[in-house]
């Protein structure tokens, strides 16, 4: 059994938000903590201001020899370095999920180089892809960066380098979320 | 928000239980009969024997011109001939899910041909395949079947083509169920 993970938002949580940025389509409303947690075991708090689920999943995309690429460099959440993170949930339009396998990893990759966009910023920028469309989340992907703060502006060119592909042009909501460990 | 739907075991429903077969891995309890509801509606009855949950969603592996030569072919469930159905939900090993998406892609289709072999029996078997895995549910999938008496030994056919293939080793728990439509 997998484990669904709950992204709560509220008055308290282990990271501190620094900004709440609507990139496409509806906002989500600001709260001063973000707490990530299991979902299985997370009662709804009273400060509870909004919660998003998501799930691990399967590689939909990566061929062995990216996925080989991607494991030698990357490293994983909860380094102590890495203090700050993004949480960047999207939804993508019923046009991308209605292409075939091929066209949309002809997107993903031959023409947008998702993978090797992240790729080039390995291993400072670690990086975790949760899973919401089948769960009947508002949002199909929350993706949750970490790294050290002199990686910053890394981040802000990876960031940029995404939004500037051809398959962010079916990204129909995204909400940029940053935050800082709690000292 | 898409629907996910359930499928609930127990002493009432549209669909009468002929057989439930454990074909491999651990087996499913008897009931007489299964509803297909959605999973948002339905409260558990007091005589539900198991439940499980699937998700339609988008399609893994088929190329654009497998979806078109499946679409030009396939008919909807819910045809008043189709008066047999069979559910077979599977799961698969941890050794498929770690495959990465060329691998299983290869299995799937250039080794396995499943999209070939199903589409020999369009559109007398019609099929929908409802997603479990990320919804944490004992299975990974369920694949509903219906079609009409006289294309019984057709689906015979199909099962035991899909069974004989390299990506059915990757299966460690399917189980057989077979219905007949309440009259």
């Amino acid at each position: 059994m997998l484990n669904r993970s709950a992204f709560i938002a509220g008055n308290s949580g282990k990271w501190r938000v620094l900004s709440v940025s609507p990139v496409r389509g509806q906002p989500l409303d600001f709260a001063s903590h973000i707490e990530v947690t299991s979902a299985e075991n997370s009662a709804r708090g009273a400060s509870e201001v909004w919660r998003l689920e998501g799930q691990i999943s399967n590689l939909r995309y990566a061929t062995r020899g990216e996925l080989k690429a991607l494991r030698s460099k990357q490293e994983p959440l909860g380094r102590p370095q890495a203090r700050y993170a993004a949480m960047i949930p999207i939804r993508k339009s019923a046009s991308w999920w209605d292409l075939a396998q091929d066209e949309r990893r002809t997107i993903f990759e031959e023409t947008s180089q998702h993978t090797a966009i992240g790729l080039k910023y390995l291993p400072d920028i670690a990086r975790q892809l949760y899973h919401c469309r089948d769960l009947g989340q508002p949002f199909d992907f929350i993706t949750w960066f970490e790294y050290a703060p002199e990686h910053a502006q890394a981040f802000e060119e990876l960031v940029t380098s995404l939004r500037a592909t051809h398959e962010w042009q079916f990204v129909e909501r995204e909400v940029d979320i940053r935050l800082e460990l709690q000292p």
